[in-house]
């Protein structure tokens, strides 16, 4: 019998379990479990639109429930290896045991698991930028030159002023990529359970550079707790070719897993899926979720510059030996799932409503900035905003505006890194949304003036967590063979079409102008924008 | 047994009769009819948004249906006079007997009557108003400074250019206002039936003092076919304390009125709304449709700077012996039915939703241009822009953020009135909204700052129509004498709140922030105008 790995990817919403052959990739068995806490497996806050949080005991059972159901009629000692990937920065309050505080203070969402979307840390994440730039600190020269409210500290620092008390009760904090690995494993000593490189080089300004995280003197100046918790948090964190460990009899016993089945170190999602893209130089790969993570690697032994705006620039983050790049859209499936709700149409009778128009045909333009812009403004005051609207604006012209400001905003990625030197040879596209809907991956290649390339698997980052799987369980010697074995790309490319193409590059500059007077200061002149659109409407239409 | 008078309104997609006694403004009798032709009264093209066109027949047919049915069981003796108001500017193309082309041609919609709010002749509209910078006319200076696509000459002008074999077999072009009081009195002849001054001046650019409709110089070096139709057009136009004829045998036959029944000089609906609620000097009187009307008057014998951007200030247009000042925006109710269509939810559900929303809690700002801008900026070429939108923005808040966009509209025509000189000491509405939503009064109140009151009828229109037909019948010797006999405010007045207006002070700021770089060249700066929405959310929200 073939030797498996099995990989699970944990999301926004629910979690994955993909079982996978070794030697091919095919992929035998797959499970899936929603988190049943909050909406939608989120705990919200109706006064506070900033805020999403999550159960961690969700995971956990998730885990058991999702594996169970996988190894239904298989051999568990076919499976080499496991790996976990998480949305990220999601890190959660520990006790000196490593459990969560949920337990302790089921009514503070401040004790949960602090989900990568949660924007409550805005002004700490101001103060955090502030406070490195006037220091001349080095920790911003890698993520941006901003520090986002989506991260580690920005999160952490909050957490200490808005709840003290849970603040001081915790021993320490785990992003949850860890927390999961630390769980399964039975490591989850909080001083001693394996850290994830990707999560600490892309979101606690974590480097080798400078000692590891930041300074205890920043720390302090920041919040003297800051510097006191660092003593009880890493001062190493790995790549995922590492162990973390080995299933623990417990979950073992819950699930029907062999028990030291070994565990890869955790990482995010996107990184993983990007892994299971085939991340090379050269390519970026984009995981469209909710939100997209746009990924790339570049030689460790070849000079790289600081790229203003992305996430992060992170040494063995995607994969050992090259630097990965982190760019990403704080949301994109997000947008259109709000949009369905907003105005009560399905997804289905959008996209056939939009799918009959052409660009520019609307007369609209909209802004991905519905959650805030990650790259390239790294701001999450942003919001939304639609312009052009008539008396006869439809869902559907404004469904078709939204993607096209999602691809605007891939657009501005690519074009970033390019300023910077990382040039782009080919885009390959992962997640729900490439895989689902040729509309959106259409409008891409027109918008980007690129063919959009699609992972052959539908489980992208489930796929990346076998892997590594299969790399710490032996079955390859190193990431490069485990890809080669086990990726592929989809045989249809989505090619840009001129014509639309054509018209996407003046309705981009218009998106430019508005995204540059929103976004940047000072604004430019954008008088111009609404009579532009008019016109090219109109030109669209043949109307004289 | 009491005299009453007859009152006509016909608005965007129905016509409305009404029977009032001349002595208390009584309403008696009251009955509507809806145009049958095209999507609620209009005919569009669904290849141009800025299309609308109407059938004139529907408005003699409606006129016998809603007379016929007011009469029953009415003596048509009691009737002293008739007033017909109409949308405008609305003119149609007729033959030498005063006929509607439309019989002629029925598959060109140029034939039809070209509705008030068609702006296909936007470019004429811009050669029109260059035409007349450029040559130094007095024309525009009582327009606003710029002539509109709505209005008569940019209508005409665009028949000649894209539909040039209807313009060549016209024999004519009368106001439908005009129009509907020849048909109905048997003076249909373009050259002798009696022409509005409401309509000639403030559409047509019709003054005595520079002789008329402006020079044949003119109209010749924007088209020669312009300079020919002058002579088939008019040289007097009349106020509506005018007699236009009698009731013709053929519609006393068709309606049971009694022949030859005063007939009073047309005008457009929102003039003798304004008149039926009261109009006086100090007092602003919006009538709030599907678009709004704001008029004022100011004596005639007292100094009248030119105001920019106000549609139009003719003497005797609402009242005789003032000037007539008449402002505007060009989507209102139509705005909120657009929405209700896209949103799929019903004005009730969304007016429920919205009233339980704070100022400034939804983090929304939505211009109020989705049919263009009329004043200040008379540009039909905006259209619609909403900022501020999150993936937690729900239907109710944009339905509110939306009313709130058509009340910073008509703010900012207050302020521009106030900045000229004319004082608005009162403000007045009338129309479906002000008489149905006391969500819109409200925040019109706490926006404007203002008490809002509500006139008496509910039919505001169309009582204008009643007074000024108990004039010509003889009725009341003046205007003023009708007025203080059949018209009232209503007992409950829509008073400011201290603390709404204050939060709507500060919003406002940020509406003419993006008005002034959306509408007016060059543009101010933007950036802080997302994260003041999300201070001014996260304050009324009390989110820490």
């Amino acid at each position: 019998m073939s030797k498996l790995a099995l990989g699970l990817d944990y999301g926004t919403n629910s979690v994955r379990a993909l079982l996978v052959e070794t030697e091919t990739g095919a992929e035998i068995a797959t499970a899936v479990y929603a988190y049943p806490s909050g909406e939608a497996g989120i705990l919200l806050d109706s006064r506070d639109p900033n805020l999403a949080r999550q159960n961690p005991l969700d995971y956990i059972e998730g885990f058991v429930a999702t594996v169970s159901q996988v190894l239904v009629g298989i051999d568990p000692s076919r499976i080499v290896g496991i790996g976990v990937d998480t949305t990220g920065s999601s890190p959660l309050p520990v006790n000196a045991e490593g459990q969560t505080l949920a337990k302790e203070f089921p009514d503070e969402l401040a004790a949960y698991c602090w989900l990568w979307k949660d924007h409550t840390g805005h002004a700490e994440a101001a103060e955090i930028t502030a406070l490195a730039q006037e220091r001349g600190e080095p920790y911003l020269a890698k993520c941006g030159g901003t520090y986002s409210s989506e991260w580690f500290w920005s999160k952490i620092l909050r957490c200490a002023r808005v709840a003290p008390d849970v603040f001081a009760v915790a021993d320490s904090w785990v992003e949850c990529c860890d927390w999961i690995t630390g769980q399964i494993t039975g490591n989850t000593n909080p001083r001693t359970l394996a850290r994830s490189i990707c999560a600490a080089g892309h979101k606690a300004m974590f480097a080798d550079a400078w000692g590891g995280l930041p300074s205890k003197e920043f720390l302090a100046a920041l919040d003297p707790r800051l510097a006191d918790l660092r003593d009880r948090l890493y001062d190493t964190a790995v790549t995922s070719d590492h162990r973390a460990g080995g299933i623990s009899a417990e979950i073992a016993a819950r699930t029907g897993l062999v028990e030291g089945t070994p565990v890869a170190v955790g990482a995010f999602d996107a990184h993983f899926g990007a892994v299971a893209s085939g991340a090379k130089p050269g390519v970026l790969v984009k995981i469209i979720g909710t939100s997209t993570c746009d990924c790339m690697v570049h030689p460790l032994s070849e000079p790289l510059a600081d790229v203003p705006g992305l996430c992060g620039i992170v040494p063995g983050s995607v994969l050992p030996g090259y630097y990965g790049l982190e760019a990403g859209q704080s949301a994109v499936g997000d947008i259109f799932n709000w949009f369905v709700r907003f105005c009560g149409q399905s997804h289905e009778a959008l996209t056939e409503a939009a799918s009959k128009l052409q660009p520019g045909e609307s007369g609209l333009l909209a802004l991905d900035w519905n959650n805030g812009n990650r790259t390239i403004l790294v701001d999450p005051l942003l919001t939304g905003l639609a312009v052009g609207q008539t008396l006869y604006t439809t869902p559907g012209e404004m469904y078709r505006a939204l993607i096209e400001a999602t691809a605007f905003g891939a657009l501005t990625i690519i074009n970033r890194l390019e300023e910077y030197g990382v040039k782009v040879e080919a885009v390959v596209n992962c997640g729900g949304i490439a895989e689902k809907s040729p509309l959106v991956m259409q409008i891409y290649a027109d918008i980007c003036n690129r063919p959009m390339r699609i992972s052959r698997s539908a489980q992208t980052c489930a796929l990346g967590s076998a892997i590594f799987g299969s790399v710490v369980g032996g079955a390859h010697a190193t990431v490069a063979d485990a890809q080669a074995a086990m990726t592929g790309i989809k045989e249809h490319v989505f090619e840009p079409d001129p014509q639309p193409a054509a018209t996407y590059a003046r309705l981009y500059k218009l998106y430019r102008q508005v995204h540059d007077a929103f976004g940047l200061a000072p604004a430019t002149r954008l008088a111009n924008v609404m009579k532009d659109l008019i016109a090219i409407r109109d030109e669209v239409r043949n109307v004289d």
